[in-house]
């Protein structure tokens, strides 16, 4: 044994353990009693703290010191590189201050729901302020000297990277999505739908529309769950999804995007399964492919011609006329608070706001007591309405309750990597469209699975995109998809 | 903090892995999609390893010197006595036999599966022959130089029972149990059931009877499985069933029998929750209390009446009569060849045959070339046919090729706890036929809680029984209830 096999021996050790944690997780979404809650803490906790051990043992120290990396082959160097990396992040931050973190925030979750129930922000300000504080210290222990601090916090989700990046490419993204919004918003409104529907039926649909996005209910489930999730790696990928009597749309489309999450976990090379190169390389590439499965793909006018026949085979008429006025359905535009209730064009209006929100929160630039107001001032400047209760405006999201700054970012990125992987999937698959009036993704998920999903974390997030796009990651592709559909639903004058 | 609560803090963490362990056990049986059983193995392997780590963690050893036995209250006295008796058996087995039991089992399971569906037990003997030789190895280590080999593998199941005493209260049992046996099969037969029943209905019911058994589905929940079974402790404990058309009693005296394992792990004192007392304290405990609410509470005359008038609620007129043919109904006897589908009288003879068989194995006096030979023949001479094929004989257990030598007496053992236990209860609750006769099990049960399943792991296996009984343990009991209540069933003369 070498020091490598001995290394890959406890990592791999250490992965499943993490689906343990993982589908403990799954359970306690979708199966506990609800009197469980209190002692499933505790169990979390100590798996927790045994894969925190591990990931920071000081054998791993060792064995990483060792390693020669020019022995290796590509796959192994890449192991090397995220064990190497996990390793660093894990023993730069004092064990005091992630435990205290650990509980900061599980009370801030909780505090979270009832500032929520109350409409109360301030209630909640005081605790926000702490996890906010106790993330700023572990962002400066992780940035040294010269790091940023929000750019070492976003390296935990979309490791590479930066805030600035980031910042430039949204910054372009904004103006012209603002726009396209209220112009589309200024035109008459499609069909809604206008009965309700049955959840078993719902339930039927959603294994169809699944298994007809190539997800293989031999190696996964599909139960229901409050907030949809995919969960779990390699020959264990569950997803979720929910139902509401008058929004099908809910339950299709929630299905279709955890499809993509698990498609992507499903696809990844089986000799990589159980290491760190074993699971999606990043949040990002995470949400590009859930979401070019639910939008570019389960969104277009080809493949929502086949779902209006599912949706009549299940419900007989529901009122919607014909194939054209359902895609138009499908892809309608409504005023509303809630991100993860917002369409294509409106979403990332939602996450941009979050994004300048955290980032001056990271760096100092505005303090939790003038949050809700500088949420409230930019909702209303992106979408012409002002917001009615902090339910529906700066308490909505999970996320700051649990530490998680850095992350919002990653659901635009994953759509605007969609835009450029949809863009190239168009011209490596010309007949896509005659493919998806049929139900048929098969060739577009085959060039996904080949030019991507395969691979895992074996390429950096960005590489891994520009690899299988063959471009440089731009905002473009996404922007002029936009652009070119809705001015095709809403007859606006093309751009 | 003293090394008492620094050992108690640790072993607490432990308990909480092996509630993880548990649920994903659960999760296997229940919910796991087929694909992922290989993935599964190296998950639940990590897990194993970290637990048993811990179980066998220097620094317990250390702790245990240092602990002022004198200076704790009773329950802690046997937390420390339950923490140094898995800390010393764990240690006493050297980590290399442990890995080769566990990989020899692991093997042996899948080989016992193949050898029973082909009817091969001579395909399966070598590898049986393995695990004997390990788990005498392991039993050897356990025992010391004087110590007994069988009673070091009971010890595992029924800690402080002795394979002798046990030998000598059996050996009492059997003849009595064959002789009853034999009458009862020479009278004409009760009605059988005739019609098919369901599965939804059977569900709905299981759940009914569950609930009147006091289950409490905040903390658990009631799925199917292949082979019912109860999982976890405290607030999390979950049971499952099954449903056969043609057999609603498979699945309602399935969902009692778990309700009773489920209903002792629920009703431990909350203070003893993840703690070593607090788990049930022995696999024969266990099933008292499994057997007490399935046979003498739930086959009894008076909640079969109850029982009936649901039945007809389910299924409508479903062929019996009446309260009384269906209470011969549920209580009838007939040959058959397997353990887990025998009545109340002839479960029993099942389990004696098992336990002589597998004493001789690790005694040596049996070989397991001569095992098959060895099972036909006690076979034939307690119940008077001949086994048929191996399915039906000598492979239809998964236990040996577990390495689960020491397990099978627990099962009688329970079933005479019970006995014990039904005496003082009726005793103790003398108007128990006209509250089960209305579906109410609260007297019987509060009883059982008080005097025994609160306690959990404070006192030993036979002490538990013994303060809850107020006797010493006997077969007496046992056996005159079932000689008078099959006597009434069938009309023999009293004995």
């Amino acid at each position: 044994m070498t020091a490598f096999d001995d290394l890959m021996s406890f990592q791999r050790e250490t992965e499943a353990l993490a689906q343990v944690a993982g589908r403990l997780s799954w359970d306690q979404e979708t199966m506990m009693p609800r009197g469980a809650a209190a002692q499933r803490e505790e169990e979390v906790a100590a798996l927790e703290s045994v894969l925190h051990a591990r990931r920071g043992d000081p054998r791993l120290g060792d064995w990483l010191a060792s390693v020669d990396d020019a022995a290796l082959d590509e796959a192994n160097r890449a192991q090397l590189r995220l064990i190497r990396r996990s390793y660093e992040r894990t023993v730069k931050v004092p064990a005091a201050l992630a435990a205290a973190i650990a509980r900061t925030v599980s009370r801030a979750q909780v505090t979270w729901i009832e500032a929520r129930e109350a409409g109360d922000f301030r209630g909640f300000a005081p605790l926000l302020d702490e996890v906010l504080r106790l993330r700023r210290e572990q962002a400066a222990a992780l940035a040294g000297e010269d790091g940023d601090l929000y750019d070492a916090l976003l390296d935990d989700y979309e490791p590479g990277a930066k805030g600035a990046d980031l910042q430039a490419m949204f910054d372009r993204l904004r103006p012209r999505l603002v726009a396209l919004r209220a112009e589309v918003l200024g035109r008459p409104s499609p069909l809604a739908l206008g009965v309700d529907f049955h959840e078993d039926g719902q339930m039927r649909l959603a294994r169809i529309v699944a298994e007809s996005f190539g997800y293989d209910l031999r190696r996964g489930r599909i139960d229901k769950a409050v907030h949809p999730f995919s969960s779990g790696q390699g020959h264990d990928v569950r997803i979720t999804t929910r139902t509401v009597p008058a929004d099908p749309f809910n339950c299709l489309y929630s299905t279709i995007h955890e499809t993509g999450h698990a498609g992507y976990e499903q696809n990844i090379d089986a000799a990589y399964h159980l290491t760190p190169v074993g699971g999606g390389v990043s949040m990002g590439v995470h949400e590009s492919q859930s979401r070019i499965y639910e939008n570019q793909l389960g969104r277009s006018r080809a493949y929502c011609g086949w779902l209006y026949e599912r949706m009549r085979d299940e419900f007989g008429d529901f009122g919607i006329p014909d194939p054209e006025s359902f895609y138009a359905t499908v892809n309608r535009l409504k005023n509303g608070y809630i991100r993860t209730e917002a369409d294509e064009v409106q979403y990332n209006l939602h996450v941009l706001l979050r994004f300048d929100l955290e980032r001056a929160l990271i760096s100092g630039d505005l303090a939790v007591a003038d949050l809700e107001t500088a949420w409230n001032d930019r909702f209303l400047a992106d979408f012409g309405y002002a917001v009615d209760t902090p339910a529906n405006g700066v308490l909505q999201d999970v996320h700051w309750s649990a530490g998680l700054f850095g992350y919002f970012p990653t659901y635009t990125l994953g759509n605007v990597y969609a835009g450029c992987l949809h863009a190239a999937l168009r011209r490596a698959v010309p007949d896509l469209d005659s493919q998806l009036a049929v139900g048929r993704t098969g060739p577009a998920l085959a060039w996904l699975r080949e030019r991507l999903q395969r691979f895992g974390g074996l390429r950096t997030p960005r590489a891994t995109i520009e690899h299988a796009a063959g471009m440089p990651v731009s905002e473009e592709p996404l922007l002029d998809y936009l652009d070119a559909k809705f001015a095709g639903i809403y007859g606006l004058k093309a751009a």
